[in-house]
Order: structure tokens, then C-alpha cells, then sequence
């Protein structure tokens, strides 16, 4: 990264002097700043803020956590905070007073004007992970007999208050939704052109309640800047831009990750959530789990005659269903990125299980072959290396076949796919695992 | 969504005309008419694309395969095609061409003005995963003395060819970038504002031979819109915008939970991968892991006595050993994710440790109980219960500290933690289990 004035003044000259450098302050990054104050004691993070322009402010402010945003608005000088309030975009305003005690939020919404304060409370009240709670107020809005000419005047007016400006949204008499200018397009127009005339009237827009993460597929689809939200009337109401679906996009995935490690996600970052909150995340599975492999143990159990004669076939246990375990975890991960990404949709069941039973039979007989040769490395005899090495081969064309079915199954069934985790299959095919193992060797072994 | 237009001309009503609907085709988003030409027949995809205005025919041509982009460039009218490829934004033009036959390619390139198809070659030399990789020449940049309304004439004569015109890139005498003006700033300034006024002049901007990842860091921290690509000596090649680093995000998600699963992370989408290469990507693990699982064997070799005595602990080994991975799968998501968005560093080692240690024990305790009536519903004594009951505390205890040190220190190593996968970490504490869980009956049971 380039960023020569951050090089010439290192942070620590920087943040020795209490007065911020003047040529600095309006050249860095909102989020470079942000960085600063959070480093900063009170004293000088109120001095600093003061001296800078009120949008460079605002922005570095919306960078900050809920908490440290309330702390510094509170102890500002009231106009100045109520300035800097203002300016922040809705969405972060709403995360902020969200974040902290309600008499604290209610002490902050004052600071607003009556009009914005209504929005900001009304935006306050849809639930979270819905479209409703990701999107700003603060847009351009304009009318479809404007020219180009007359809209860059009304943006000149009332622009900086908005978030992005690069779509105008053109809104009827009632306020509902009627068409998209994209900047661009009006800019490369005649300035007398109407917008009528260049507005894409077949909008995409979402209503308020859908949720967050088919709110980032649509946008990543299309590839758009932003989306506008409606309500049930298509009255505009909202709109959602593209850093919020990046953060979205981040959520979901960390999502997937830890339901596939076998424990539910946790909603907040790792270190700001509780042991015990953690405890009650991951019981859940490790419960259902434990009491579900447990039926390993009635599977050995009902084996005990055959193991009291061969004992060492209990020494290939351990290795033999990792084995299953580990084909499963292998198989589940890629299918169930694919699904979430709709790469692969239960209509293509059969070609899945053809392609990973084929696959399962490259790798059975690799690890069969290796499994013989280990278990000859051991005081057995070659009828137990043959068990070994043909459990080994059958175990994984079952993994195979299981992995490949669940999630496709559990996906059309319209269970989130996600709660097959490598945990859960390895315990599926654990028991199953055994029952090959043993049959095999009392076939073989003739006990 | 709301898709009015789509919604009122069904797709099969629509694909049954081949002549296209003009008001409709005029209203449609790319993306969606990408849809339909990919359902069509060649012919009436040709007639089609002949009849769009030029810009939506190429917008959605660039949501198609590489393949079908040449073989329909390839098949319409020469001037046409050339007109439409030119249009394309040219990390488009790039996908396509790195796509095809080096002698196709050729082929595409010949249809290009001579200098835009040098720049179209050295955007094909940079290698993938790159800044290079990512970026699009078609982006605006002016001179520093420029006014805002000079400006404003120079975008819309240049504006229609570049990607995005949200940002404008100020460039010296050596085509070095020296500032950045966002297009809304411009606007709400007054139009006889020198750029150079305006222009942010602290510039973010990345290497072309910077890693994707990091890219795509950088862009959303900041949350930009686009990065702008420097050569070594700061002079501007390129702009990453943000659809393709939403692009990269998912990408590196789905390498992270492949990598999870204990697979190396396919290159291609899951049916373009064919069977062999989901072989050899899975048996380079399977095959690590099954060697070193082995030893599991050896562990309960040197057992062999304790087990003949009391064959029935066998039944409880898998039950034991898979809940000590399924611990350890937890906790080695959350943290590789972690480690992934930076919110955990090495410096943490100890916190982390305590906290998994402290989330250990209260789990362990909670199975070590359930462990111990578990193994009373079976045929064995209360001492084994107990036996079985401690196993499984200290399982989970023991569990816990590798999970939780091993993704940090291999950071801190500069190793990808993402190798530590679930599989992994299941084999790990395989052996170590059985060595707690065969000592602790050894104790109880004074073998």
C-alpha cells in the first residue's frame, strides 16, 4: 500500500503532538483516522475531532465501535455532537444506539432533528439480519419530469447528506419507487434530457423484511452499487450499498466455517463472546453427538464374541473410521459450498453420488492398498491385513455415498445443509463404519 | 424482488419470439437477459445481441461463460463483434481470452484497435491471483488543474468506456497518480474548482503484484468502491473494482472451508472438476492422514494385555477418540476464522488457551457425566463407567489446548493455519486420547 503522508508522520510523532497537524488531518483516510483515535486518551480524541472538517469527523467516527462512538458524542460540546450525529449515515446511527443502554440512545436521538429522529426510529425497529436493518436513509431521490441539469442541482443541495449518490431514484407522487438513474448514465446524457427518458423503470428493489443474505446475492449478482428498499406499497424507503453487503457476505461465510466445525456460530467476535456463551454454543453438538455415537458402543458390544477371539482387530478401530470420518468431512465441505453458492441443486443427486462413488473407488483402493501394508508392519496375521485393507475400501465407498446424498437430501428437504458438519458425518459413519469392519472380518476370519 | 417487466413476459412467452420485444429488451438488466440468451439457440442469441443497444449487449455478454462470449463474438458480424468487445470492460476481455485457444485469442485480440490491444497483452501477462489479475484499464482519470466542470465535459466524452466514473484519477506529467476525486465531491463542489483542490491526495492505492487476498482487505476496510494499481514507479495501470473483489471473498471462503473439510481447495467449480483431480486433491490428505493414524494401531498394540483382561473398554474407543475431534473441530473453526479477518493474532496465545481451557473443562465435566450413565445403561462395571467418565474430561481438556495453540503458532510460522483442519485435528488427539483413556483405566482398574 502506498500511503506516503501515513510514512512521513509515524504514528507516534503523530500522536505525541496533541494538536492535530492541520495539513495531515485533512489528507489521511476516514479509516486511518479512525485508527488514531482509537488510540488516543479522551482529551486529545475530543480536541482532535473539534479540529477536524465536520464530514472527515463523521466518517472516522462511523469506523469506531458503538460504545466509543456514544463515549465520544456524549462528552463533545452538544451543537458540535449533534453536527456530527447528523451527518453519520443512518444505518451506522441505528447501529450505535442499538449498541448501547436505551437511556443513552434516547439522551443521543434528541440531538436529532424531529423529522430524522422519526426515521431513525423507525429504521431502529426492523429485526436484525433482514434487509430493513442494513439499509440507510440517506439517499437521492428525484422526480421522473427533472432534467439532468435540474437533478444535479438538486444533488448539489442535498447530496452531502447522502450516502452514494452514483444512483438517483426516481419516486412518484406517493413516494413509490418508478425508476434508476445511474450518475453515470445522466452525466453522459444531454442536460436537458428528462429523467423519464433515461430511468430504468424495470427496477430490482427488496422489500424490508427479506433476509440479509439473499439481499447480497441479488446485489452480487447484479453487481450494483446499492439496492433500494421497499415497503409493501413499493414506496421507497431505503436503500442498501455495497459495504454493508461485503460485511454481510464475511458474516455468512464465517458462518458456514463454524457450522461446519460442528458448533452453532457464534454472533459476536471471539474474544467479545463468554465462555459460557461459548459453552452453550458447542454443547448443543457435542451432546447430540456424544449421545449419538454412543450407539458405537452397543455396535462393539454386540461384536464382543468376536473380539474376545481376535483382540487385535480393536487396534484398526480407531484408524479405520477416522478413515470414514475423514472421506465424509472431505466430501460435505466441498458440497456444501457448492450448494450455498448453487453450483449444485438436489436435481443433480445422481450426478453427485456417481462422481463421488467413482471417486470413493479411487481412494478405497489406494487406502486399501496402504491399509494392507500397515497392518503387515504389525504382529498380525495376513487374514487381518486383508480385513483391514477391504474394511478400509468398503468404509470409504460409504462415506462416499452418504456425504454425497445428506446435504443434497437435507437441502431439498429445506433443512440448511450447514448442520451436516464434519463432527456430525464422522459420527454417522462411525457406527456404520464398525458394522462393515466387523462383517468383514467374521466373513473372513470365519468366526 | 420486484420484477415487473420479467414477471409480465414470462421467460418461455418471451423465448418464444425470435424477434426480441423491443420496450422490453430496452428495460431489462443485464444480468437477467444474460439468462435468457444462455437458454437460446445460437441463432436467435445472434439475432438477439444484433438487435440490443450496443452497451446492454455487452454488459450481458460479459455475465456469460468465456466460452459462449467467443463462440457468440465469434459468429456475429465482424464489425459488430468488434464494436461489442471494445465496449466490454477489458478484465472481461482478459477472462475471455486466458479462456479460449491462444489461436482464438488471437483472433479476438486482431478485432481490437492496435493500442487498446497492447493493453489488453499486458493485462494477460499478470498472474493470476493478483492485483494485475483483477483490474480494468477503463477508468477516468484528469489533470490536476482541471476544473470541475472541465472535468465533467472530459467524462462524458471518455465516461461511456470506463467501468465505473465514481471515482476520477488524478494524474501527473509521467501518467503517476498523485490524487483521487470522488465524483460526488465534484459535483457538490463548485464547478469551477480546480481538481487539485478537491483531490485526496493521501492515495490508497495497491501493486499489481499484490495478493488478491489483500486486496480485497484493503478494499473493504476502507470501504472503497474501487483501488486504484500502481506500477513501481507510482504510475497508474489499473482499477480493482468492488464486484470483482466480492468475487475474491467468496473464492477465498470456499478455499478456507475445503481446506477445513481436509481437502486442498479445488480450482474449478465442482462438475468442471473431474474425477481425477478430486482424487489427487483428496488423497495427498487422506494418505497424510492414514499414515499418521496409524499409529492409533500402535498405541493400542502396546495395550494389548489391558485389553485382553477387560475387553469391553474397546467398546467405548470410537465414542472417546470422536468426541476429543469433535471438540477440537469447534474450536479450530472459530479460530481460523479468526486468524483469517485478523481478530485473533499470536499475541493471544495465552487468552485463547485459558478461554478453551476454562469452555473445555465446563464441557468436559458436562459429558464426563453424561459419559458415565451412558456407559451404565451397558453390561460393564461402575469402575469402567468411571473410567469411561474421566476419559472423557480429560479428552476434551487435552483437546482443547491443541486446538487452541496449534492454529496460532502455525500462524505465528507463517504456515496457513487453514491446514489444521477438522480431519487433522480428529487424528492428533486420536492416539493421545487412547493413551488418556487407556492410562486412566489402567489407574482405576489397577491392571
Amino acid at each position: 500500500m502506498d500511503n506516503a503522508l501515513l510514512k512521513q508522520h509515524e504514528p507516534q510523532s503523530v500522536l505525541a503532538n496533541a494538536d492535530p497537524p492541520a495539513e495531515l488531518l485533512h489528507q489521511l483516510q476516514p479509516y486511518d483516522l479512525s485508527e488514531m483515535l482509537r488510540e488516543m486518551d479522551e482529551k486529545k480524541r475530543l480536541k482532535w475531532i473539534a479540529a477536524l472538517p465536520l464530514t472527515l469527523a463523521a466518517e472516522a467516527l462511523e469506523y469506531l465501535e458503538p460504545e466509543l462512538q456514544y463515549e465520544t458524542l456524549n462528552h463533545l460540546d452538544g451543537n458540535l455532537a449533534s453536527m456530527l450525529l447528523k451527518q453519520m449515515s443512518s444505518d451506522m446511527i441505528v447501529d450505535m444506539l442499538l449498541a448501547v443502554h436505551p437511556l443513552q440512545a434516547e439522551k443521543m436521538l434528541k440531538m436529532l432533528p424531529e423529522d430524522y429522529r422519526e426515521k431513525i426510529n423507525a429504521l431502529m425497529r426492523y429485526p436484525e439480519y433482514t434487509a430493513g436493518s442494513l439499509m440507510t436513509v440517506d439517499y437521492v431521490s428525484a422526480r421522473a419530469h427533472w432534467t439532468g441539469e435540474q437533478t444535479l442541482r438538486h444533488i448539489r443541495k442535498v447530496g452531502g447528506e447522502a450516502e452514494i449518490i452514483s444512483y438517483i431514484y426516481v419516486t412518484g407522487m406517493r413516494g413509490e419507487l418508478v425508476g434508476i438513474v445511474s450518475l453515470k448514465e445522466m452525466i453522459l446524457a444531454h442536460p436537458q434530457t428528462k429523467l423519464a427518458d433515461i430511468a430504468k423503470k424495470d427496477v430490482i428493489s427488496v422489500p424490508a423484511d427479506m433476509e440479509q443474505e439473499e439481499v447480497a446475492a441479488i446485489l452480487s449478482r447484479y453487481g450494483f452499487y446499492a439496492l433500494p428498499v421497499v415497503d409493501r406499497q413499493n414506496r421507497l424507503i431505503g436503500i442498501i450499498t455495497y459495504d454493508d453487503v461485503v460485511e454481510v457476505i464475511q458474516e455468512e461465510a464465517t458462518e458456514d466455517i463454524q457450522k461446519l466445525g460442528g458448533s452453532q456460530p457464534l454472533s459476536e467476535p471471539y474474544f467479545k463472546t463468554s465462555v459460557w456463551s461459548l459453552y452453550r454454543k458447542r454443547i448443543v453438538w457435542l451432546f447430540i453427538l456424544f449421545v449419538g455415537g454412543a450407539y458405537t458402543s452397543t455396535v462393539l458390544e454386540s461384536y464382543q464374541s468376536t473380539l474376545d477371539k481376535v483382540v487385535s482387530l480393536s487396534f484398526f478401530i480407531p484408524l479405520l473410521i477416522g478413515t470414514g470420518g475423514n472421506t465424509g468431512s472431505q466430501i460435505i465441505s466441498t458440497l456444501i459450498r457448492a450448494l450455498g453458492t448453487e453450483e449444485v441443486k438436489f436435481r443433480d443427486l445422481f450426478r453427485v453420488i456417481r462422481k463421488e462413488l467413482v471417486t470413493g473407488l479411487l481412494l478405497g483402493i489406494s487406502l486399501g492398498i496402504i491399509g494392507f501394508f500397515r497392518a503387515e508392519l504389525m504382529d498380525v496375521s495376513v487374514a487381518i491385513s486383508m480385513v483391514v485393507s477391504l474394511a478400509a475400501l468398503f468404509i470409504v465407498l460409504w462415506s462416499s455415498l452418504v456425504s454425497a446424498a445428506l446435504p443434497l437430501v437435507l437441502h431439498r428437504l429445506k433443512i440448511d445443509p450447514a448442520v451436516v458438519s464434519g463432527p456430525l458425518i464422522s459420527t454417522l459413519v462411525d457406527g456404520t463404519g464398525l458394522i462393515i469392519y466387523m462383517s468383514i472380518a467374521k466373513a473372513v476370519l470365519h468366526l
